[in-house]
C-alpha cells in the first residue's frame, strides 16, 4: 500500500509518518511540503537521522491513500484532482467535516473551494461511522476536541438519555494542538506555569461538535464549548456537563457507554471511580471515559481523555486507513500510552 | 504588631512568612510546627538561609494576631483558648467557614470541636465582607477555589442578573493547592505532562461556595463544581457557566462587576476580549475576571484567575490582618505578578 | 518465547511490559510484584484497561527469559535459582554490573549475595559487547547514565584519542530515573520550575562508568560525574569534557564515533552543528551524539542523549533479549521518538 | 529619584518595572519602547491592569537614572548623549561589559559605537566591585551566566586556591534567559519535556566570564563554558569543575567563600551538604553556593544558583542603583524566593 502525506512537517504530519513508518502494510512514498521542499526529513527533524525520507512539492505520485495535514482551505482546492485519480483522501483538516458549506464559510471565514464534494465525504470517527467509512474515497478526519467530546456524548443522545440543553463542554488541551507555527502566546515562558481559556464562545470545533450531536439527537443541538491551554505537549481532557432526562440514573448512562464501546479496542469506559487522565492516552490511540450522576444537582458529569495528536488526529487517520483497506483496525496502533 | 503562624512549614505557612517578613508593621515572633519543632526554619527551607527563624511547638506566646495554617479539625480545638487570650485568629483552614456545623461534619467527616464559635467567625473575603471583618476576633479565611469563584459570581447573584441554576464551576488548580504532603498522585512524573479531574462531585469547597452564593442570592443555590489538577505549581482558573435572566445582556453583567470592583486594588475586570491567565496573578494578591454573554446559547461564561497560595490563601489572610488592624489593605501585598 | 518480569509495577517494569506487549515474538506470562500481588495490572495502571495481565508473587513459572526490574540486592539473592532452571536473566538493576563485588559493596553499602555469579555475567551494552552477549545466561543491563556516557566515550578511549584525565561527565536526567517511589524531593511542586544537582561526587553510577572506561582505556580511569534533576519525565543528556591527545583534532574524534556506529540502528552521530536534545530520543531506543573540539581550550565537548527508561533501561533490555534469542535487534523497538 | 527604562516590554524591562514600582525611593517616569510606543503598559502586559504606565519612544526626559534593557549595540549608540545630560546609565546589555572593544566586536560580530566610553564603565557586580560602583555614571550590569559563575569562582582565584586551568562551567538556564522574542526553538512544545545544550563553545558570555576571572587570577584564564536550556521559566544553575592547588582542601575553599560573603545579604554559602536549587532563588535577588572537594579525583565541584532575571539582570541592576544613590543595598529587593 503506497502512502503519501501532504503537510509532512507539521506536528500531525510528523506523527503520521512516525506511525506509518512502523505500519506493516504501509509504505510512505511521498512527503509533501511547500515550505521545506528539497530538504531531507532529518534536516527538519534530526531525530529521523538515518531515515531516507525527503520532502517534495512536486505532484503527488501514484499512491493508494493520501493524508492531508494542511491548514484549512488548501485541501478543498486540491481534493477533486486527487479523488479523480482514484486516490483515497484522508483529510486531517476541517474542509470536509461540516456538511453545510455555509456554516464552514461562516466559522472559518473563507470560501469553500469544493462544496460539491461534501456529499461524498464521510466523518471519520470509526466508533460511530465504521460502516460508512468502508469504501469511501474521502474521509473527513475529526478534530481533536470533537473526537473527545463525541465519544462521550453521542451514545447518550442517541439513546435519548440526556437533554440536548444544556450541554457544556469545558475542554483542556496540550499545546501541540495549536500546531508548530510560532507566536507570542506559544513562547515557552508564556505558556509554562500558566493556564488560560481561549477562543471563548468562538472556537471552530463548536459547529463540528454540534453537527454530530444534532445528528445523534435528531434535533438541533447548541453547546457551550470552552477550550483551555494546558502547559503540556499532548493530551485533551473534556469535562462535560449534561442534564439526564427524569428517571435516568447513573447506571443507565454507564450501561449505555459500556455497551457502545464493549467491542472497541480503543475506547475505554473506566471502572467506576477511576477518572481519566490525559497521560493514560499519551502516545497512543486510546480514549478513556468516565461519568458520574450527581444526585445533588441532578446533572451528570462526563470526562473524556485522548492524545490530541493520535486519537485526535494522526492515529485516528491511520485507523480510518485500516478500515478503508480492510486491515485490522489496530494495525500499527497497538501501543499503550507512555507512562510516565 | 506581633504575629505568629501555626503550621509554618506547609506551603501556605511558608508563604505567610514570606509576605509577613516584608510587612512593615508585622514582626513574626512565633512559628509553630509539631513535626519540625526545634529546628531552624532554614533547615526545612534552605532558601531562608541567614534568617533567624526557629520552629517551636511550645505554647503560643503573646501575639496580636495568629495565623493558623493547619489541617482542618485542629484549629477548632485550639481556637477558644487563643481567643480568650485576646489573640486575633485568622484561620486558613476550613473549620470556621461553614456557618452550619452539621454541614461541616458531613463534608469533612469529622466532629466539629467548637461549633459555638461559628457565630463569632466572619468569612474573610474582604471585597465582600470588609465591614464585617473590622473588629472581629475570628476570621475564616476563604478557600482558594471559593475565592476565585465568589469574586465572579456574588455581585451577579446579588443583583439578580443570573439564575441560581444551573451554575457550573469548572475549576483548575496548580499542584501547590494539594499541599506539601507526599502521595503517589503528586509524584512529579505522574503530574507532569498530565491533566485530570479529581474529587468530581465531592470536593469540600462545594458547600463553602454554595453557602456564599445562597447568601448572595437569598435562596438555596446548588452548584456543579469540578476541580482539576494542572501541571504547574501555582494558580487557579475557574471557568463558570451561568444563565442570565431574560433581558439581561453582556453589558449588564459587565457593568455590575465593574462597579463592584472599581474601588478595589486587587480585583480586576479586564478589558473586553482579554481573558485571564493564571500567570497574571502569579506571586501576587491580584485577581482577574472576564466574561462573555454567548448569544448562541443564551448562557454567560465567566473566567476568574488568582494565585491559589496568595489571594487564595496567605495573601488574603494578610489582607484580612491589615483590615483588622486598620492598616492600608495593600500593605505588604503591593507586588504585581511575576512575568514570565 | 515466554517472558516474565520481576518488579512489574515500577517505571522500568511497566515500560518493559509496554514494549514486550507489542513484541512479535514475546509472550508475557508472568508479572511479579510483591507489593501488588493479586491485583490486576490495570488496577495499578488504569491505562492498561482491557488487558488481562495480573500481578503475582508466586514462584516464577517456566519462562525463557526473565527481566528483573527490582531494587538492588534482591536479584543477586534470587539469581542462582533462576539460572539453574535454565532461565535467561536480564537484570535491570545494579547487582551484576560491577565485576568487583567489593566495589559493589562499598558503593551500594550492602553485601553482595552471589559474588560467584559475577564472572558469568556480561555487561549488556549491545553496541560494545554484542558478541559476548550472545549465548549468555546472565545479562547486567547497564544503568541509564552509564549508557549515555559510555556510548560517547568508549570508542575514543579505545582508539587512544583522549586522555584518561580529566574526564568530566555533567549529566542531566528526567525524574522517572528516580523511580516511582514517593519522597518530598519528588513532589511535583518541588521539582517543577526547579533544577538542581544531586549526589555530587557520590552517585552509584560512577564506578560503573569508570569500570567500563578503564576497560576501554586499558588503565584505571577516574571521572568527575555530577547528575542533575531536570523538571521533565524522561530523558538523559550527558555533557562530557575531555582532553584529546596532542595532534588529535575534531575530525579524528568525529570519524572514530562515525565508524563505531555506522552500522548501528540505534546510535546516531548527528551532522556537524546539530546538537542532541533529549526529546529526539523520547519514547524510543535511539541515542544521539555530537561533539566539538574547542580550539580555544584544547578540550573536546561531547553530548549524548537517550530516553533513560528505554535505551537507558527497558528498551536496551529488550535489545539484549533480541540478541540472546537471535532475533533482529530492532524487533519491537522500531519506533522513532515522539515529537513533540 | 526619577527613573526611566529603555526597552520596557522585554522580560528584563518588565521585571525592572515590577521591582521599581515597589521601590520606596524610585519613581518610574519613563518607559521607552520602539515597538509599542503609544500603547499603555497594560495593553502589552494585562496583569498591569489599573496602573497608569504608558510606553513612549520620545526622547528620554529628565531622569536621575536610566536602565537600558535593549539588544546589544543600541545602548552604545545612545550612551554618550545620555551621560552628557548627567543621567546615570545602568546597561543590562553587553555593550560595556568587555573592557576590550575588539573582543566585543569579535564575539558580538558588530562594531562598537562608543569604545571610548569603556574606560568610564564599571562592571556592576556589587559583591566584587561595590566600591568602584559608587559615584560612577555608567554601569555595565553583568550577564546572567557570568553572575552565577563569578560569585563562585572569583574569591578562589583571588586567593590563588585553584588553578586557572581547567575551569569548566556547565551552566543551565530557564527559558526567560532567551528573551521574549519568538522562534521555533522557543515554541512551548519544543522546549517542554526536553533538555539540550546550545551555543557550545560559542556563547557570548564566555569572554565576559574570562575577563573577570583573568582579573581575579591576575593572568589570562580560558574556560570551557556550555549553556543548556532547562524546561522552566526562571533560574540558572552553574556546575563548575576546578583544580585546587596541591595542599588546598575543602575547608580552605569553603572558608574563602564564607569569608567573602559573610557580610553579604544576597549571597549564601549553604551549610555543608545542602546543594543549591534554582527555586531557592526564584523571584528573588539571592544567590546560593555550595562546593565539594572530591578526594577521588582531586577536583572540586562548585554549584551556584540564581534567578536569571533578578540577580542575573534586573534585581542586580536595582542593587547597583541603590549603591549609586547611597541607599541601603537591599531596598526594594527584600523578598525571599517563592516556594513552591
Amino acid at each position: 500500500m503506497k502512502v503519501g502525506i501532504l503537510g509532512a512537517t507539521g506536528y500531525t504530519g510528523q506523527e503520521l509518518l512516525r506511525i506509518l513508518n512502523q505500519h506493516p502494510e504501509a509504505q510512505v512514498v511521498y512527503l509533501g511540503s511547500s515550505s521545506s521542499a528539497g530538504k531531507s526529513y532529518e534536516e527538519i527533524y534530526p531525530h529521523w537521522n538515518g531515515s531516507n525520507y525527503a520532502l517534495s512539492e512536486e505532484e503527488v505520485p501514484e499512491v493508494d491513500v493520501l493524508f492531508a495535514a494542511m491548514p484549512h482551505g488548501i485541501t478543498a482546492q486540491r481534493a477533486e484532482g486527487l479523488l479523480q485519480r482514484g486516490i483515497k483522501l484522508i483529510d486531517l483538516g476541517a474542509d470536509f467535516r461540516l456538511v453545510n458549506y455555509q456554516e464552514y464559510e461562516s466559522w472559518y471565514k473563507t470560501q469553500h473551494a469544493s462544496p460539491h464534494l461534501l456529499q461524498h465525504a464521510v466523518y471519520g470517527l470509526p466508533e460511530l461511522y465504521r460502516d460508512e467509512i468502508q469504501g469511501k474515497g474521502l474521509i473527513a478526519n475529526p478534530g481533536c476536541y470533537p473526537t473527545a467530546s463525541l465519544l462521550a456524548l453521542v451514545p447518550l443522545l442517541q439513546k435519548q438519555l440526556i437533554k440536548n440543553d444544556p450541554i457544556i463542554i469545558d475542554a483542556k488541551s496540550g499545546v501541540s494542538g495549536a500546531g508548530r507555527g510560532i507566536a507570542q502566546p506559544l513562547h515557552f515562558a508564556e505558556v509554562n506555569e500558566n493556564f488560560k481559556a481561549y477562543g471563548v464562545g468562538e472556537h471552530r470545533h463548536t459547529p463540528e461538535i454540534e453537527q454530530q450531536l444534532s445528528k445523534a439527537a435528531n434535533e438541533k443541538v447548541l453547546i457551550s464549548f470552552t477550550p483551555h491551554l494546558v502547559p503540556m505537549n499532548r493530551g485533551i481532557l473534556a469535562t462535560i456537563y449534561v442534564q439526564p432526562y427524569e428517571g435516568v440514573g447513573e447506571e443507565d448512562l454507564r450501561n449505555t457507554l459500556a455497551e457502545a464501546y464493549e467491542q472497541e479496542e480503543f475506547v475505554h469506559l473506566l471502572p467506576k471511580g477511576t477518572w481519566p487522565q490525559t497521560k493514560y492516552a499519551y502516545g497512543s490511540n486510546h480514549a478513556f471515559l468516565q461519568l458520574k450522576f450527581d444526585q445533588r444537582t441532578g446533572r451528570a458529569i462526563l470526562v473524556s481523555a485522548i492524545d490530541n495528536l493520535i486519537k485526535g488526529a494522526s492515529g485516528q487517520a491511520v485507523q480510518n486507513m485500516n478500515i478503508l483497506f480492510g486491515l485490522p483496525e489496530t494495525m500499527g496502533l497497538g501501543t499503550k500510552g507512555l507512562w510516565p
